[in-house]
């Protein structure tokens, strides 16, 4: 690495009217192959410049890093946003021999605006195969965890995880030892039996609907490197297809592990076969949304069967994990009229107005079996909404919470009897000291199935700084064993994100997720941090900015205050200025250290500072 | 309060050449007496808008907040920056009798300056008086505390940490409980005797220089209010006076409780002067920054004629509080050659650099007590500083860092036989699980002087993000008794803070700070949460932002989606749109609780659902 390739710019590219991301700059996308040809881990390698002379270090290897960004930034692939990215996983569904091509949409809806003249001209022009389990055949990746079958994606989420290990075992950096622990048990090298294992006991989810093969493998599980997901969406207010087709692309640039497509406006089902037919990461939806858009907005008007069949359209549209909000139940709604926030969740509101209206037990709860059924013919994930968590501090953690935790606890040994994968999801906004108590209530009622949280939000009175005042939870609950964190955007109760907010809001919970890995000791999640601090004190300023979580923000405020070339090659900083520089004097230690042979207190005594230290000390007395 | 008032804007006024701020949206400054005329503790009242109707929940009362804007925001004070704010405290201190006026600077470099030409255009243009303690005299707030006086800098701190109390008692709003509790002793109600005990017993300080009358007296200590402080400064390379001032304004203004200024380049006597006198919270330097600039640079010609003189300059100026490195002891300095990022703290390597040379120890701690007779004679407050901290994941907790904290232990016992005030500065770059260790062994170490932390940064891999990745760790040690969290900004690593950085800091750290509050179960903290999410339940917008930590930012957010004035009254927001909002819906759940007269789960299953619930979990078994 010459300093010459340094300075190529990082650029974005045009395609048809939107703006998808580039690769960083000094990276470069790789592929680590599996135990067959068409398995091959896509990942991204920074490449590092060599210390300089007075560090005495030279050369530094390359760094691989967990890579979420899909066909984008690998140039070997030109992506057509109207073709759609290539479908990894097609050959792997198909030889499964378990699945079918159906001829037409099972989803009545889906077949009616098949022909709609109003939505053609946003139609996504190609379409994709629509295939669904073969009858009395069940396609979920903890179907075949259960039967010892170790599918190519177990194996290629094995390989994802594992990826910084080598690092970890090449550089002999010094690694910080874990303090408190509670009870991840992540093993120094992920093996795809590992996988199979963490899926069959359901502690872990490989969202990967049979109609989604874009998506590249992920797992979900406390036993892994902690995710996020990021929530992109238009409404009935704001925002267009090309919006939230362009969000996806930088979000998962940036790093989200998942999407969620939160849509709730006109044209949801357009939007969200754009959004799939691009997306290299698992989709989640909150299927009622569309529901209730399809009885005009009313609650009461929903049905078992108009939820039922956006389910089906969901699943074959490609959806790979659906927030299913079934234990709302009647007997708990009344626990919520004290809030101060009421109920905050917009599923578990819809939900709960249906069920007052009708007084009646929640559909979702009463049809849970049926639900599961169609899951497993498309390996759809349940995501098992906590439609009654806290909106505010003062609500956390009470009885209307927990005892919907407890139903969703209920509900997870059902879906498991379906071999249908599920995590839960959970709070919200929560006070730091309360926060331990929902990842141990979590794992005791709902038998170890992944943790989902949004946020948690650690105070209420920050709005425009959500993003924030969540990152702080969910950082603490991620080390605590959340599998997974829903990211907040600055905007949280304001409005919807743009694409800055999505950049903020990624970022924030990378951070979080990161922070996560490194509390609960991952053996390879120092690697990175390491590389980072070795680049600073070395003053390698590219490097710095290339390895960060935001290469462009890092060289942004760098370039604010010292905007010339030199100064990224200069050996100081503009907090210090050029004149003096604490990381140069560590240097001077280091030297000194070396011709003194001495880097231990106890050599330092005996260097004759001993009686010097005693006369101090008794002077101290 | 109605809606037409919610219609004037915040503005900016030029006082010559700086934006000073002004008060926040229909918010006041009040003042509440304590027990004599000069004795009003100012508080920053919110007025509230009534409930809507639908709520039937009344007249909101206005909500008190802690204020550190100083007189900038009272419309009644005509602030002239050159000529400095009102000196508040010079009465009490005048009343004690203890201080005498000096007839000139006690400090050469001070003499020298004053008729120095190259200077003169910067020279702050009223001149203050030089106040000292009188020969034999100890002036600082622990010397009175121990003699049994309660001074009005204790009651005034006593009535401003109560602030919010009546607020609890009226409201009668719901509190969640603390869960994990780690020994701070907060009293239901602060009283002026509560505080001159902790202040006696070295558990908190009030930094309070006689010659900063200036400063609203405020306190540090884990059973107070977390408090926050803000860097700024110039260097070598950027930024203006001008620009220092105006930061310190607005820093103060959105929250920060004490200011540091850390200039290191040209005219760091001139910025200070400018600073000190305009400034209403304390004050620290770190003085061997300026005693560098006066040895030109070079840390090898340092001595301690050079910084004496320094401490006495400052100290007659008005600095509050001293960061001193005083526990970087020579043969600590070798523990850190094997370190990733070395010595990363300033003042702990130009005194590693001067003591490598000299082969010495360290001359602020081989004059430890000399320094102690400066400091109490002006009573300044030591910051003892850990120049030795860790600057990376790396390198957390390891001997070095721990071997000075246990030497920072040892003088401060020294400085309290002095009854000199003293807290400790702590971390810097600290992996989650590795953070409460911190906490309990600076406790144990130094006696339960109060905490004064960098952070902690959480991972080193987000620069550009750090006021993130450290509110997070600043949140954690605050909860486990930080008292003081020194902000970082989005600059940190990369550049000097502008204006936006610094209110990027000081927010992200008004949320960790508060965040702390609330875990620590802060009897008045949750007030402000509950009336952010009150106002967020009946969509009072105005009400929202003018309550929260950043009103400006939270409503140029909603502005972004909703710029209309119909859309801050209107009951849906662009989430959800019109059509649907589970705000209304848990209204209307509140309403069908009266109507059927059940708030409880017992009541509920009553309502004769018990069947229908025990039929659906046979199924479930």
């Amino acid at each position: 690495m010459t300093a010459a390739t340094d300075k190529i710019e990082s650029t974005e590219c045009l395609t048809d009217t939107l703006h998808t991301p580039k690769q960083f700059l000094n990276s470069k996308k790789i592929y680590v192959d599996g135990s067959r040809p068409d398995l091959r881990v896509p990942m991204r390698e920074i490449s590092l410049a060599d210390s300089p002379a007075e560090f005495n270090s030279g050369a530094n290897p390359p760094l691989a890093v967990y890579d979420t960004s899909g066909p984008y930034t690998d140039p070997a692939v030109t992506v057509d946003v109207r073709q759609g990215i290539p479908r990894l996983r097609e050959g792997w569904i198909e030889e499964r021999e378990d699945t079918e091509l159906l001829p037409n949409h099972s989803s009545r809806f889906s077949r009616s605006i098949e022909h709609d003249a109003t939505s053609n001209s946003m139609e996504f022009s190609a379409s994709h195969p629509l295939r669904c389990a073969r009858a009395g055949k069940t396609v979920t990746q903890m179907h075949y965890a259960r039967k010892g079958i170790i599918t190519p994606e177990m194996e290629f989420v094995a390989i994802r995880e594992n990826q910084r290990l080598d690092a970890v075992r090449d550089q002999g950096l010094r690694f910080r030892h874990a303090g408190e622990d509670f009870g991840a048990a992540i093993p120094e090298e992920i093996t795809p039996e590992f996988v199979r294992n963490e899926i069959a006991v359901g502690r872990a989810i490989i969202p990967a609907n049979v109609n989604h093969p874009e998506s590249e493998p992920m797992i979900i599980g406390r036993n892994f490197l902690v995710k996020i997901n990021a929530n992109i969406g238009n409404s009935a207010v704001t925002s267009s297809i090309e919006e939230e087709v362009e969000k996806m692309t930088w979000a998962t640039r940036w790093g989200a592990d998942t999407l969620m497509d939160l849509s709730t406006g006109k044209n949801i089902h357009e939007t969200r076969e754009w959004i799939i037919r691009n997306c290299p990461v698992p989709v989640g939806t909150v299927p009622i949304y569309q529901a209730l858009e399809k009885v005009n907005g009313d609650p009461a008007e929903l049905t078992w069967d108009i939820y039922r069949d956006t389910l089906i359209e969901q699943a074959e549209q490609g959806v790979d994990y659906f927030t299913i909000h079934a234990g709302v139940l009647l007997r708990y709604i009344p626990l919520t009229a004290e809030r101060v926030t009421g109920i905050v969740s917009r599923g578990g509101a819809i939900l709960a107005k249906w069920c007052l209206t009708h007084h009646k037990e929640n559909f979702l709860y009463t049809h849970f079996s049926e639900i599961c059924e169609i899951m497993r013919a498309y390996d759809v994930s349940f995501s098992l909404g906590d439609g009654l968590r806290p909106g505010s501090i003062a609500d956390a953690n009470d009885q209307a919470q927990f005892a919907e935790l407890k139903t969703l606890g209920e509900l997870t040994k059902v879906a498991w009897e379906h071999d249908v994968q599920v995590m839960i999801e959970g709070p919200g906004h929560v006070p730091m000291q309360l926060i331990k108590v929902n990842m141990e209530k979590e794992l005791d009622a709902c038998h170890e199935a992944p943790f989902y949280t949004l946020g948690p939000l650690t105070t209420d009175i920050a709005p425009g700084y959500d993003h924030i005042t969540s990152a702080i939870g969910a950082a603490m609950i991620g080390w605590y064993g959340c599998a997974m964190l829903c990211y907040v955007t600055p905007k949280e109760h304001l409005g919807l994100p743009n694409k800055e907010d999505v950049r903020e809001g990624v970022i924030a919970y990378k951070i979080a997720a990161h922070a996560a890995d490194l509390a609960k000791g991952h053996p390879a999640a120092q690697v990175r941090d390491n590389a980072v601090s070795k680049a600073r004190f070395e003053f390698r300023w590219h490097d710095q900015f290339n390895l960060s979580l935001d290469p462009d923000r890092a060289r942004e405020y760098h370039d604010e205050t010292l905007p010339k070339e030199s100064s990224k090659v200069a050996h100081f900083c503009s907090m210090c200025g050029p004149r003096f520089c604490s990381m140069k004097i560590s240097q001077d230690v280091r030297d000194y250290a070396k011709v003194k042979g001495t880097a231990s207190y106890d050599e330092a005594i005996s260097m004759g500072l001993h009686e010097k230290a005693k006369e101090f000390s008794s002077q101290l007395q």
